[in-house]
């Protein structure tokens, strides 16, 4: 320990007035001057200047103690005993807030709690900008818990920082019903969480892309008078989030994003649930990360090493061009005599018996969930200091606003998710004599109009750009050294893109992130999908190649049950549009939800611009396309999405011709029609016809809510083929004359 | 190049008489006698030696080059002209097989088999052990083209090796319909082809499989005097392969279980769809690998380095405790003077005027499809030299089975996929006396009775072996150095597992591998189930922790929409038994059916054995369980599907005791329900009975089906809770009390 000054001291010092930011030169020796370290130093405010010295004690300590003569080191010394045992207190109080948690719960995961909380007490009290009363202010530092199983030690930190969302009740509500304190960490739960994990290897890739937004705006929007975009993310991964290939995914792009100010702790503790790492884990972690690109340090001493983890945060940021990898050595159950370091102490409580043995062991004579008041009173600074960073950064933006109106009216819109007025003006028109064309290149039509109008819309492909049509013509690609530009190159890392965007969107509300790959390629990503359905993160999902249309790939390409499995998904908005209007309508819904993630699936190939079709329709989810029935009274409804709302729509011509009065419905998204009022739906599927016929290039599963138990769901129900695109249609019968046959057949 | 013996000399060596195995000293000095290189090389067959001659003189060339003096070398280096002229003729032929197919179809992948010609041509003519009259020889080398879209390299091969599955026909038909030459590798189209691939990274993770099994098997049957299981497992994967996560868990895998019989080539050629692989990759792939435990070495020259090849496979082979990562660098759509090296010759045919100039470049004068005389003739040894690969090993195998005859039928077994007769029998029975029991421990017990009866039977867990309740009892862990064992640990590593197990699946017809996680994170490995069901892999998937009632973990544990999700997808059984009676006859429909995976959905909870319940019903997919009413006329029918058809029991007891007349019926697998008679499907849900409940934790999607326009589907069309599981059943209505008043408000 390198600390001259007393803790009381240091917290009075750091919560002192805001003109005496340097304090005294026998606190830190010249060779830390604020100049020297992270890259907050450049930021001219004095109260960010005043945090900065809080954090970078923290965390130069062990240089300070190998530059400062003998004498000095002596001195600290002396006063470091008093630091280390209250450090070691709010560590315990850590400790057993988890372990009284979860034995409360008699559920949860105690050992990731015991391991990390040294590592997460220097995280929350020594080195994270935020404000507790505040949990979304802008310019926070991001904190993962990738190992979302360990979530009462982030409730615990939580709670001992001040955020309202953690109280001592909900700390004693752990894992119970309505509890802002459930069994893994949800953003939408508890405030001061940024993503929901739990599901491994999900939260690293969210870390990344938390990383990615902070550098994004940084670059797009600080100016060399004034960094007003400029914190940091932390994460913490476990043997878990390791082993998964989303977060190989995410690292290896992180890596080759250079995103510096990524710092991502992995817990090195050997366990798993199946035991010792060594029957499934026994790749070398740190090589593989530095083949990726990161820098990786190892902190050998994790349960009590509080300086070499400090050193190892110093040393992190100063390494600015790669993210850091800090493996932390730990004990599963640090503190527990008879469960620490086993499996046992991973996922269940650890029974009255061993509390009160770990109790005696750690020498915590206090009643569960009893936070010391020392303990409190050494948080406590959080509140003030976190009130005061946010006003000055609100300070400091004000001046940016002055100086860069124009940045700032963007860099704002991104802040508050509010969408610039008219901004759906933007969205391309077409009549039904534009030309032909495949909703993919009219989805790219798309997406460069949104692009020019709303100032957090950005995003990518899983190395497919060309086939899926994502690109923006207008920006250059997001790379290590071009990090303003707004195209992602995701490379094939379809699970790994999924969680980025999740990290992106749940970074900042105004952020629209995309992604793109080949629809039957969902697969890859369906966790990343549903996480964000589950965290509300409005991420679109552009999917192209959207059935057997796209032909000679075959049936390993040709997606057939995924717009039926996407339906069932709770929270996603699945849309197949038919044309441009559609596809205009679709992307509408899609930015106008910010909490839910919308699915487009679109076509590789040709498809004509229909006459019927509304943006106004597409926005209800099911309409009527064309109809020459009265009365809501046709002879047969003929229901379809996408590719084959063409078929229907010709299917009615010729059944029109004999005479029929055919109404033909676009379904292009079931939820936004389901949501519709009763007398809605009826004016569009009244129950009087029953004479029904869908079709659609996919499973017929569910369509039967539709076309009522006379109707008829043509569909396939089989994988795929390959073969020219038109061939499978008439080999699988999707076409007109099914739905003909199927028509009169019913009426 | 360095042999001495012409071409058709050396073939007419290989395919002499058995009883000149090691030919003469002038052909091969003596550091290179049979027993100094692979592993084939202990076999005790004359005619195999004559093989390992063969393909031992292929990959030594450089090292005999290196030890034989120089006059020798001069000899060898005098020859080698022909040698490599022709060599490079069939390397050709290869190629221009593959443009002229792609540009027939005007569809496909061109560039690939023109940069990965060398290697296909020296693994499939010098390396690889196999039948081509016979693609199911047991003992065969595997090949999988992990890159899948570049499979007209391996239709190339496998014609000119001469199987009966890929005519020139076929070729000139590739891409078509009901063709035997579909878009991507298909194993169920085309014999020769061992796995399905195309979906990027599958195949290499299949291909971890395939070298897993070989392992096991070697270790569980060979003997000193006997090696009767002794193949190779060669992969091809590209750039984008080793982007996908999935690959870097079955790698990480198989450098843990050292699978030295693995030899995998990365096609380094720096391209992928969206252009130069700077742009999204740029790891350090060979230290990766290296970190990973795998062998790594780079081949610089893959477009004609020939010899470098060789050596690498040589030296792979000798490196018997690792597997092998041969990086090759190629150059993508080798030969075309405009194209190659971009990512334009990557998917689409080269065009007409392309192809010409490829013709002239590489000096191709022939029509397209044209397989010059000296090229098939070198081939043609193929045909007898398999013939007589397979008749010594099924000499061999005989003489085993004198020997061993226990171990033979065990093998014989694995290699036939017939079951042991009465296997079934093995199943455990219960009455409704029988404690009550979550059904993953009552899976449990059906995993090891039929591991008992089963010698195909093997699995594990993706580090949840202990709440999935999957560890067999009788047999410890598969690792490194214990193989012979069936206890699988994959970590957490659910896509790599999943894809593993369909390449153990489709080794050999008698492996019934199953593999397990929790049910929502099947997610994370929908890709591989999704392959399992279309490359018809007899997998069973344990799935466990089956919806709410897991209680605490919260939303992102609880399944919801996946059952839906997976009724909706073609050839897979969705079975969620309710008690162990119905659970034993879940496994018996899952070992049946060796072309259809089953996913098993079993319940964290206890469940009380059921009255009514039979192995019968399960087999039928649907079936009642109990009645009270006559005439197939009941007042209401009650349905339910696992751990939810105890609540409808309860509700038809209390609804019984009001006086009326209930039918309750399991619908535990709706794909076997649906493939009933129409007149049995009436016996169970008599179309006049239009009074319907049905109750299941999980998304209402797809049950209309069932319950009718006129019924009442309860279930869970939101995302689950953090709470103990019964608050949880109580607050989201899925209760007794719910089904008595959707029954009453029927009937």
């Amino acid at each position: 320990m390198a600390s001259s000054l007393s803790l009381s001291q240091a917290i009075s010092a750091r919560s002192s007035p805001r003109h005496h930011p340097t304090t005294t030169p026998r606190l830190l020796p010249s060779s830390l001057s604020l100049s020297s370290s992270s890259s907050s130093s450049s930021s001219s405010s004095l109260l960010s200047s005043s945090f900065s010295l809080k954090s970078r004690r923290g965390v130069t300590r062990r240089s300070a103690a190998a530059v400062v003569k003998a004498t000095a080191v002596e001195v600290l010394d002396t006063s470091s005993a008093d630091d280390t045992a209250l450090i070691e207190k709010s560590v315990n109080t850590i400790r057993f807030l988890a372990i009284d948690a979860v034995e409360k719960a008699n559920s949860g995961h105690p050992g990731l709690p015991m391991g990390c909380a040294p590592m997460g007490h220097i995280l929350y009290d020594e080195v994270m900008r935020y404000n507790p009363k505040n949990p979304y202010w802008f310019n926070r530092d991001r904190f993962v818990l990738s190992a979302g199983h360990g979530c009462m030690l982030q409730y615990a930190l939580l709670h001992l920082a001040g955020y309202d969302s953690v109280t001592e009740e909900d700390l004693k509500n752990f894992r119970q019903w309505e509890s802002r304190t459930p069994g893994h960490p949800e953003n939408f739960e508890t405030p001061g969480v940024e993503v929901t994990t739990g599901p491994l290897g999900q939260g690293i890739a969210n870390a990344v892309g938390l990383a990615l937004a902070e550098k994004h705006l940084a670059a797009r929007f600080n100016k060399p008078d004034m960094e007003i975009v400029d914190h940091y993310t932390y994460a913490i991964l476990g043997d878990g989030c390791q082993m998964e290939g989303v977060s190989q995914e995410a690292c290896s792009l992180a890596g080759h994003w250079g995103l510096g100010k990524l710092i991502a702790f992995y817990d090195d503790n050997h366990i798993s649930i199946d035991g010792s790492t060594e029957i499934a884990f026994t790749e070398d972690v740190d090589r593989r990360f530095e083949a990726l690109g990161w820098h990786v340090i190892w902190v050998k001493n994790g349960n009590n090493g509080y300086d070499e983890i400090r050193a190892a945060i110093k040393e992190a940021k100063a390494v600015k061009d790669k993210p850091t990898l800090i493996k932390v050595t730990t004990t599963i159950g640090y503190g527990s005599p008879n469960k620490a370091n086993s499996y046992s102490v991973h996922g269940s409580a650890l029974g009255a018996k061993e509390v009160e043995a770990t109790r005696n062991n750690l020498g915590w004579a206090h009643e569960p969930f009893h936070v010391p008041e020392d303990v409190k009173k050494h948080w406590s600074r959080h509140t003030p200091q976190g009130a005061a960073l946010e006003a000055e950064w609100n300070a400091k933006f004000a001046e940016y606003e002055m100086k860069y109106k124009e940045e700032a009216a963007e860099l704002k819109s991104i802040i508050s998710g509010e969408l610039p007025a008219g901004w759906e003006k933007a969205l391309p028109t077409y009549t039904t004599e534009s030309p032909a064309d495949a909703t993919r290149n009219l989805s790219q039509q798309c997406l460069n109009a949104l692009a020019k109008v709303l100032p957090g819309f950005l995003g990518g492909s899983a190395d497919l750009a060309s086939s899926n049509m994502t690109l923006l013509k207008m920006f250059g690609n997001f790379q290590k050294d071009t990090p303003e530009e707004r195209n992602l190159r995701f490379g094939v890392r379809e699970h790994g893109m999924g969680a980025i965007c999740n990290g992106i969107a749940l970074h900042s509300p105004g952020f629209i992130p995309y992604c793109a790959t080949f629809f039957v390629f969902t697969d890859y990503m369906r966790a990343s999908i549903r996480m964000a359905a589950l965290s509300q993160a409005g991420v679109i999902f552009v999917m192209t190649h959207d059935s057997i249309g796209l032909g000679e790939d075959g049936p390993t390409h040709q997606p057939i049950e995924h717009l039926a499995s996407f339906r069932a998904m709770p929270n996603v908005f699945m849309l197949r549009p038919a044309d441009g209007t559609e596809t205009a309508g679709a992307y509408k819904v899609a930015v106008q939800h910010r909490k839910t993630p919308s699915i487009l699936a679109l076509s590789r190939q040709k498809l004509p611009q229909l006459a019927g079709t509304s943006v106004e329709g597409v926005e209800k989810g099911g309409y009527v396309v064309s109809d020459n029935s009265t009365g809501n009274n046709p002879d047969v409804i003929l229901m379809g999405t996408g590719s084959e709302l063409e078929i229907a729509a010709k299917a009615a011509d010729e059944l029109k011709k004999e005479g029929k009065a055919v109404r033909v419905v676009s379904l292009i998204s079931w939820e936004l029609f389901d949501a519709q009022p009763e007398s809605y739906k009826e004016s569009v599927l009244p129950a009087a016809v029953t004479a029904r016929v869908s079709i659609e290039a996919g499973s017929t599963f569910g369509w039967l809510k539709y076309v009522g138990s006379k109707g008829k769901a043509i569909g396939i129900d089989r994988f795929g083929a390959s073969a020219p695109a038109g061939k499978i249609y008439k080999e699988f019968g999707i076409t007109k004359e099914a739905v003909i046959e199927a028509a009169k057949s019913l009426c």
